[in-house]
């Protein structure tokens, strides 16, 4: 007598962040058939997003096609498309491209995207960093700051002030205003004639009273040392009111900026609201112990989309959690599927870093000893851990690599300025207008 | 009493290709000022373009900024813009920016760009392959057509057929013809569940009566039999009448392509025209057995701008002759300087190799010894010859270490889709319309 057909269960996955990939493998072994949905091809390693946005990484270097990851998972399947709603009763989920899934368990994990506080119209003004085409627009603008100054002191032996702001400082504020002043004072120092690079002035922009808030005090203090070290200018109590091309209002104060980048603000991802659950007022969805939202046991929410407290706290949004929230949905359904109770979700946390610069840090390591650490070797423990948990072996090489070679010689990186020509604010401020690629050539006035 | 001031002589070199890079390299050692005029940031290794266009190298791998590449020539600097216009009796260079710089030589060696040959609208439709920006796009669509085929196939159960047309049978349309075949069958086969990739079709469609028209007849016939072993179609005599989303007219015939791409037509950049002396129908300056324009020994015409003649034949426009153009550009300014008669250009010829495909190639062997090789030994000396010309041994030393990852293991690459998630022809045809990142996910059609 044939043994009775397990039906095997169908869960969908939106997102192919850190907390869906981690579901998608943790549910490798289980009679589950899989479809991760992203509307990108590819995971990205956001930590190291920042390195790109420098010129530092490639964009390869750090991102990966999820078809990839998920190879040798015959049992996961990738789409690329996106989410745009639910029917929670027929467990059905509908896909842009018109398609619709159905699912017995449903992982949300969409994370979150920039948030300009209303002021849309600041994004094309001050990009922030979530994706890689993110990441190659900041590293054009802040590449074509430098050529757009050496070919203006070429005409009229000024430059306006190399300006760069950031607006933000939490840990992407920090890390891209260090890495700024690195690549100004250190990299591209020697590759100019006429301007001086390392006279570029970064400024942080934070409208609470301290950077780095969700640190310990004393990191936040050895925070500001560091960043002072590198020359970066940090105002905190800052809040801006407007941004326009070439300049920044703080209250009535005009801060010009030859380019001014956005690390302020979050949303979620507006799959949340779509669901028709609790979300708080960034839109994350409020959940339970097992990461559900009220009424949906076949729901999950991962990642910064969840708005999940532990201890009287909110777990925080960033790479650990998102990970080990995927890994513990995964495990959930392998305990339903097996009839086992499900446990709670605890956030194991081992840590925090952000980097400083090139070679300083600020880390608080939670396990597998408690220390507050700065410095280098902050900055020392900060390499070993995000080379080790860059996903795929290859990347990590490519990546260790290119970090020994950045590190050891002060070369090259990878500072392609790719796209459009133009910066906002060039040819407004300094009446200079810039040729466009590909544009016909036109006569000049009569010499 | 002190030495006679030798005046410094001014040279702008336009254009930071294989011809102006020789040309400023070979400057070094001269009494000259050099500054070289781009209107990109970066040197790009043409002949390796094709191997970013399909996913196997990153953009930094076969480009580097000029400023980098001259950085340690003191007497060489870097300008990011663009010529507009010439005085060539007081000997100035208008620039897009509006800055004027004096010269006492000009080396003009801005290249070319593709032709459509009047059909301008064809451009979006069918990209071509002369810069990173051409390259990240081509691969943008290429990957695309399989992830919007595989969406497709869960919703309907069929797919498009994928079809890749590539228009034009020289170097450029067999190398990217046989490398789409060849990530179709070898590279993306186990990543997708619903659609079988290897049974992608890849068309040439090539006007004249053989693929590869410069090489001679037994290699264009081994070229024929290893595309024809990669499953690629080749159609000679085939005039392309139209491109329209999603089909190819040749004549009274239309040919299905989910992907059309442009390797078709070559014309000069503008700025031979704008010198105001003699052209061919190409756009390329005609010039004399010493690179000058008729009237202008101050000017040198160099790389795929110079329509050049030695023996009957006019020299061909790839990397070799414009290297050796840009050497003996500077070689002349030497010999100027120091009051010796110029030489003539002569074209050393080494020959010319195609890849076609992961391990197959033809080569036309004029130096050291002469041959025509093909297959396997071919493919080895393409590979030797093109590491060796890298220029910077990082990028050679990563260059190879791909090459040799990819071709051992058939992984990875750099499949990155980055941009727009929409590819031309694809909702007309078939009624899919495709979700833009970004959006703000609508509803479905009440279910």
């Amino acid at each position: 007598m044939a043994a009775p057909v397990k039906e095997r269960k169908r869960v969908v996955i939106l997102g192919g962040g850190f907390a869906g990939i981690h579901a998608a493998l943790g549910l490798e072994d289980l009679p589950v058939d899989v479809t991760i949905v992203d509307r990108r091809n590819h995971h990205t390693f956001q930590p190291l997003l920042y390195q790109v946005a420098l010129a530092v990484l490639s964009p390869a270097d750090i991102a990966q096609p999820i078809r990839t990851i998920v190879r040798k998972h015959r049992n996961v399947e990738v789409l690329m498309d996106e989410a745009v709603s639910f029917d929670t009763t027929a467990r059905r989920v509908f896909l842009g491209s018109g398609t619709q899934l159905e699912y017995d368990y449903l992982i949300i994990a969409t994370g979150s995207t920039h948030s300009y506080f209303g002021h849309e119209e600041w994004a094309p003004l001050a990009p922030g960093l979530k994706t890689i085409e993110d990441a190659t627009e900041i590293r054009r603008r802040v590449l074509l700051a430098f050529e757009l100054a050496e070919r203006q002191m070429l005409e009229t032996e000024v430059h306006p002030e190399l300006d760069f702001v950031v607006i933000g400082g939490g840990p992407t504020g920090v890390e891209l205003a260090g890495a700024i002043s690195d690549i100004a004072r250190l990299y591209m120092k020697r590759d100019f004639r006429h301007i001086d690079p390392s006279k570029a002035r970064v400024i942080i922009l934070e409208g609470s009273p301290h950077v780095l808030g969700m640190y310990p005090e004393d990191l936040q203090k050895k925070a500001v040392e560091q960043l002072h070290a590198l020359g970066v200018t940090i105002r905190t109590g800052a809040h801006v009111t407007d941004i326009q091309p070439g300049y920044v209002m703080v209250g009535e104060e005009k801060i010009t900026a030859m380019v001014t980048l956005w690390a302020a603000g979050v949303q979620a991802s507006p799959l949340g609201k779509l669901l028709g659950v609790e979300t708080d007022k960034r839109g994350c969805v409020l959940v339970d112990a097992q990461l559900n939202p009220a009424g949906h046991k076949d729901i999950f929410i991962c990642g910064d989309l969840a708005h999940a407290m532990q201890d009287g706290k909110q777990i925080p949004g960033v790479a650990q959690p998102a990970m080990q929230m995927g890994d513990y949905a995964a495990h959930s359904i392998g305990r339903d599927i097996a009839g086992k109770p499900r446990g709670e979700f605890r956030y194991f946390d081992k840590g925090d870093m952000a980097t400083i610069g090139r070679k300083a840090a600020v880390a608080r390591i939670a396990w597998p000893f408690k220390a507050n650490i700065s410095g280098f070797p902050a900055w020392v423990a900060w390499l070993a851990v995000h080379i080790f948990f860059l996903i795929g072996f290859r990347n990590r090489f490519s990546v260790f690599r290119q970090w020994a070679w950045t590190y050891l010689t002060f070369k090259d990186g990878v500072r392609l300025i790719t796209g459009s020509h133009e910066l906002p604010g060039w040819k407004a401020e300094h009446g200079v207008e810039v040729p466009k690629t590909g544009d016909a050539p036109k006569p000049p006035a009569a010499p």
